[in-house]
C-alpha cells in the first residue's frame, strides 16, 4: 500500500465530504460561480484591511539584512513585545514577549500547545458541535478528543463538562466566538468552568489547563463581549490566528498567549517554543510576523460580515427555518428539517446552495452556513432556501 | 507537572547543547559578536538576491484580491506549475503541478510525508552523520529512525543499508549535499541504492520509498553534481526549501516533489495534501508562494561560500586538522582531535569558536563547523583553531 493505514482509513472517511466538494465545484463550472451559492468553506471573501497593504509595502522597501533569517523559534522579539502589549490590554493581564510563541496561524498554535502538554492517550474535552480539525490535531499526538454536550442553544453544560472531566484529562478546549455555532460565552459561563477546573484540578491532583481557540475574537455583533480568558483563568492557553481578523488564512500566522500566572512559566514556554520547532514548523513565517507586528488592533470591517449574517438570518427564520441567532464568527447553524443533516445539505445542494452538514462537527441534524460569502450570495440564495424547505416538509 | 514526560524528558536531555548556546551568547555580549567566532548555526548570513527584493515589492504593489486568502492545501496552482517545470528540467522527469505540494520549509516537507506514509513502528533508514532533527520528525508520527554507517569518507555503504532494511522499514532518507558533512553522492551510489530498493521492496513484498532532502542541493562547489533522484529512482519524494539558495530560511517555504512513477501518484499525492492540513500546516505561506513562484532557478553568489570553504578548510589542514573537503552545502565536519567531541568543542569556546559536537549529529569523535558567516569570521578565527589544537595535543 502506498500510502499509512491510518491515513488511507481517514481519506475514506472523508470521502463523502470530498464528493459533496467536488459536486460543487462541478456545479460552479456548469452554472458559472456566480450562480451556485458557496457557504461551505470559512475562507473570508474580504481582502485585509488598506493598512496591511500599506505595511506590507513600506516592509518590502525597508528590507533591513537578515529579516527573511531564522529568528528564535518564539519569533522576533520586537513583533512578540506588539502582540503581548497588545494582550495585556485585550485580555487585563501583564504579558511580556516572553509569553507568547508566534505561530504557523492557529492550527500551529493548538498542534504546539498539545504537543507540550499532551502524553499519549490525554484526553482534552471539547463541547460540541466543534471545529473538525480537533480530532486530526489531537491524534497527531496521541491524545483523545473527548467531546460533551451543551444547551438547545449551544451554552455550556457545567454538569456535562464535570462528567467529562476524569484522571486524564489535560486540557478543556474551548472555541468561542465559536465555529459552527457562532456562539460566544458569556463571562459568568467562563467562570463557573474556571470553578470547575479549579476544583476537579484539586481532585485529581493534575493541572486542568483551558485551551482557548479564539479566531473571531474581533468578528462580534451588536456590541458582545468576548470575556477575557487570561484575566478569568489562571492556567490557560490563548491559541488565534490573524486569519480571520485581517482576512489573511493563506499566511498561517497567529500565536500563542500563556498566561503568566501558569505553575512554571518559563518551562512551559520553553516547552512551547521546542515544540514549535520539533513540529517541523521552525517559526512562524518571518514576514508575516513582521507584518502583523506593526497591526496590533487592526480589523477587517465587521459590518459587512453582519449585513450578511443579519439579511441571510432574518430570510431563514422568514422561511421557516429554527436558528439560534450567532453572535459572532461568520457560520449560522441552524437546525435540519429533517433529522438527516446529510440528505438534507444534497437538497439545498439542489438549489445550487453549498452547506455542509452538522454530522461533520458532532453536530447532526443541523447543517453550517458559512457567510463570509458576497453580500449578493446571501440575497439570491434566500428563495432556493425556502423552496428546499418547503420541498421536504411536502416530504 | 505543567507539561508532557515525553517534551519535558526531550528537553532535559537537549540542556548541554542549550547550556553551550547560552555560554556562546553570554561570550558574545561580554567580547563583542565580532570577537566570538560562530560556526554553530545553520542560518545563511547571505541576504536573499536583489531579484527577491525586486518580485517582493512587485508583489506588494499588485496584491491581487484573494491572494492572501486560503487556496488549495498543495498550494497555488501557477505556483505549482512553475515548480513543477523547474523540476522536471533539474530532474529530468516530466513533472506537472499535480506532483508538488508546497509546504512550511524542508521541515514540513519531511513531516508531511512522514506523516502520509508511515504506521506507528514504520522504520525509516538513515546514513549517519545526520541533521538531528530527524529524530523529532519521525517521533511526531511514531516512526523509528534507523541510522546506518557510512565510509570513513561519508559515502553510502551499501551492506550496511542492505542489512539495515528490514521488514518495517518504509523509507530510506538521504540528505546530499549533507548536513553535516557537505558530501554528495554520486550517481553510481545512488544507482547502486536504487538497485537496493528494488530487490529489498520485492523481497519484503513491501514499497521502500527513497527520500530525498536536498536544500543544498544548488549549493555546490568545484563542478561537482547532484545526481537527480527522481529520475534515478521511481518510488521517491524530494523534500526541499529554499532557506539555503534564496537565504530566506525564516519564510518557512518548501515543496515536495513526488516521482510521478509512484504507485497510485494520485492516492499518494492526495495524502500529501491532506497530511500538509491536518498537521495545521494548513499550507505554505501564501506570499512566501508567490514570491518563489517568481524566482526558479535564482540563488544567492554562492561564490561567498566556496571562499569561506577554501580558506577555512585549508587553514584547518595546515594546522593539522583532519578533515575531508565538502562538496555542498556550507558546513566542515572535522575530526575532532581528542576522542570526546563534546570536551573539544569546550576547548574551541576558551578560542572564542562556537561549534557544535559530532555526536549531536550521530557523528561522534567529529566536530561540526557551519561556515555561512562573515568571510572576516573565517580568516579570524584560525589563529584560535591552531592553539586549541595544540593544546589538546601537548595533553
Amino acid at each position: 500500500m502506498p500510502v499509512s493505514q491510518r491515513v488511507r482509513t481517514a481519506l475514506e472517511r472523508a470521502s463523502w465530504i470530498r464528493k459533496m466538494f467536488e459536486e460543487g465545484a462541478r456545479l460552479k463550472k456548469e452554472l458559472g460561480p456566480e450562480n451556485v451559492y458557496d457557504f461551505s468553506l470559512g475562507n473570508p471573501n474580504l481582502d485585509p484591511p488598506e493598512r496591511f497593504r500599506e505595511v506590507l509595502r513600506e516592509l518590502a522597501q525597508e528590507d533591513p539584512p537578515g529579516c527573511h533569517g531564522y529568528m528564535p523559534n518564539a519569533g522576533f522579539p520586537e513583533v512578540r513585545e506588539a502582540v503581548a502589549a497588545y494582550v495585556s490590554k485585550e485580555q487585563g493581564v501583564g504579558l511580556t514577549a516572553d509569553h507568547i510563541v508566534m505561530t504557523v496561524g492557529a492550527g500551529g498554535a493548538l498542534n504546539t500547545v498539545f504537543r507540550a502538554i499532551l502524553d499519549p492517550g490525554d484526553e482534552v474535552v471539547v463541547p460540541r458541535p466543534y471545529f473538525v480539525e480537533y480530532n486530526f490535531y489531537l491524534d497527531n499526538h496521541g491524545g483523545v478528543l473527548k467531546t460533551v454536550a451543551t444547551t438547545e442553544g449551544f451554552d455550556l453544560r457545567l454538569d456535562a463538562l464535570d462528567e467529562a472531566i476524569g484522571p486524564r484529562t489535560r486540557a478543556v478546549l474551548i472555541n468561542s466566538p465559536n465555529n459552527p455555532t457562532g456562539k460566544v460565552y458569556d463571562r459568568a459561563s467562563l467562570e463557573a468552568l474556571r470553578d470547575l477546573l479549579d476544583r476537579k484540578s484539586a481532585e485529581l491532583e493534575r493541572r486542568i489547563y483551558l485551551i482557548s481557540d479564539e479566531p473571531y475574537r474581533k468578528i462580534v455583533y451588536d456590541g458582545v463581549e468576548v470575556p477575557p480568558v487570561l484575566e478569568i483563568f489562571p492556567h490557560a492557553f490563548v491559541c488565534t490566528s490573524y486569519s480571520k481578523d485581517l482576512s489573511l488564512p493563506g499566511e498561517r500566522i497567529g500565536y500563542i498567549a500563556v498566561s503568566p500566572r501558569v505553575d512554571d512559566v518559563a518551562l512551559v514556554t520553553g516547552a512551547l517554543t521546542f515544540t514549535n520547532r520539533i513540529l517541523g514548523y521552525v517559526n512562524a513565517p518571518a514576514l508575516a510576523q513582521r507584518v502583523v507586528g506593526r497591526l496590533q488592533g487592526v480589523t477587517v470591517d465587521i459590518g459587512v460580515y453582519r449585513r450578511n449574517r443579519d439579511t441571510l438570518y432574518r430570510g431563514l427564520l422568514e422561511a421557516g427555518y429554527d436558528c439560534p441567532k450567532p453572535e459572532g464568527a461568520f457560520y449560522l447553524f441552524p437546525k435540519s428539517p429533517i433529522e438527516d443533516d446529510v440528505a438534507f445539505v444534497r437538497e439545498l445542494q439542489k438549489e445550487n446552495i453549498l452547506a455542509v452538514p452538522g454530522s461533520g462537527f458532532g453536530g447532526a441534524g443541523h447543517f453550517r452556513l458559512a457567510y463570509c460569502c458576497s453580500y449578493e450570495t446571501v440575497e439570491r440564495s434566500l428563495p432556493g432556501f425556502r423552496r428546499a424547505l418547503d420541498r421536504v416538509r411536502r416530504g
